[in-house]
């Protein structure tokens, strides 16, 4: 067998987010699933492919990262090119490596980025609707302070959607930072952290934009944090569609 | 009356262009046609919009200009957010001002941007796949060369689609450049003239492109341009999803 590192990019518009899911997944589509799928039409057998972070539904990426271990080929297979040709439009493969064998997707990641992009005041853009929140009139100050709270190592119980087993939820973040879109209008925020739990950026960015909105003071984040309880942070979770994982980070 | 000046974005990948179509107009999907529907829904009345360009189907705008003539209404109406509420999410309006009464937009318009995204040998990024060409490995040094025999006044007749009547077909390019565009590894040809005939850009970009496969000699421009005459430019015209109508400048 040979392990391959794969880089995906994809539009997550129009998928039901990475993870193939167990109940249906025939009619379920998935970037996992796709993924699947391309290798099974070269190598006529199903692998399975895991992926570093599981992106929900309608969230993008733009460096996604999965292993996969394949037979060892009697002739080398360009797999980037030949994943592209098969797979769907909204999905391609950047990149294709071989890895060392105990390489592991999401164990050996040390950091992710994912970026949320949000529309404040601005016109809206149609290019860009399936890529940035509308999100209204947000006081960005405001956002800047409370986000700084989130630095540094937290529980970050407050912020996991339940439905999931976690027994650990401390998590760090080592960078958050607001910066220009890539079209006129567009704000932000880039979070790199060791780890995010369920819908934990999309929790943040829920509370960020109360906080734009002054609904919420600032200062209340760290009780916030410190209540390790969702319903601390009664605030909507960010639409997905904001969401995009930019970057994994191996040592 | 009063006439307002608007400024519309749209994703044209679902538009079959700007115009409307005589022949058929309920069955076509225009731009025109879905902002006339949206004065009407306010107005109770059929008006005509007139755009600064006819955009073809698939081409995006970041910055038409269209003009349109409306009764005195008794109260102010606050055009923008009115018709953005009316219109579909591909299509909006990021200006409503009163112009003056004799203000067109086409004949007024001193010159205006389009912009043509490409990728050259660098990977799709499916988020841009409805807005940039994927056109292969192209020689930008060459397209350079090639591009520069474009500046100035000249006659474009051989850069023209059929199917147009215009008698002159002379124009002026007063800048054209190569710049980075906005995601990771898209090009961007921005053309700024005092107007465009029918497809001059996408048959512009579609001969820089031959120049970059190396089918042709950038030192050739000038004698294809002289001959005035389409069959003189036999490269086929670049798609319209890598073409945008950037912004439309006025004295």
């Amino acid at each position: 067998m040979a392990r391959l590192k794969l880089t995906l990019a994809y539009d997550g518009t129009e998928f039901s987010g990475w993870q193939v899911q167990a109940k249906n997944t025939g009619s379920v589509r998935t970037v996992q699933g796709c993924v699947e799928d391309a290798f099974a039409l070269v190598l006529k057998e199903r692998v399975r492919v895991h992926g570093a972070g599981r992106t929900d539904a309608g969230v993008h990426a733009l460096g996604q990262v999965a292993h996969v271990d394949v037979p060892e080929p009697k002739a080398p297979i360009p797999w980037q090119k030949a994943l592209c040709a098969l797979l769907p439009r909204d999905l391609t493969v950047l990149k294709a490596r071989l890895a060392a064998p105990d390489f592991h997707a999401r164990y050996n990641a040390k950091s992710k980025i994912y970026a949320y992009s949000l529309w404040s005041n601005s016109r809206y853009i149609p290019q860009r609707r399936n890529f940035v929140w509308a999100a209204g009139e947000l006081d960005l100050a405001a956002m800047d302070r409370a986000a700084a709270f989130f630095l540094g190592e937290h529980d970050f119980k407050s912020f996991q959607n339940q439905g999931t087993r976690v027994k650990n939820t401390v998590r760090t973040i080592m960078d958050i930072r607001r910066v220009k879109g890539r079209f006129p209008g567009e704000v932000v925020w880039r979070f790199q952290a060791n780890g995010f739990l369920k819908q934990m950026a999309r929790n943040i960015v829920g509370l960020l934009a109360a906080v734009g909105r002054g609904r919420l003071d600032p200062k209340e984040v760290p009780r916030i944090m410190r209540a390790c309880d969702r319903s601390a942070a009664p605030y909507p979770t960010a639409p997905p569609h904001g969401l995009c994982l930019e970057k994994v980070f191996y040592r």
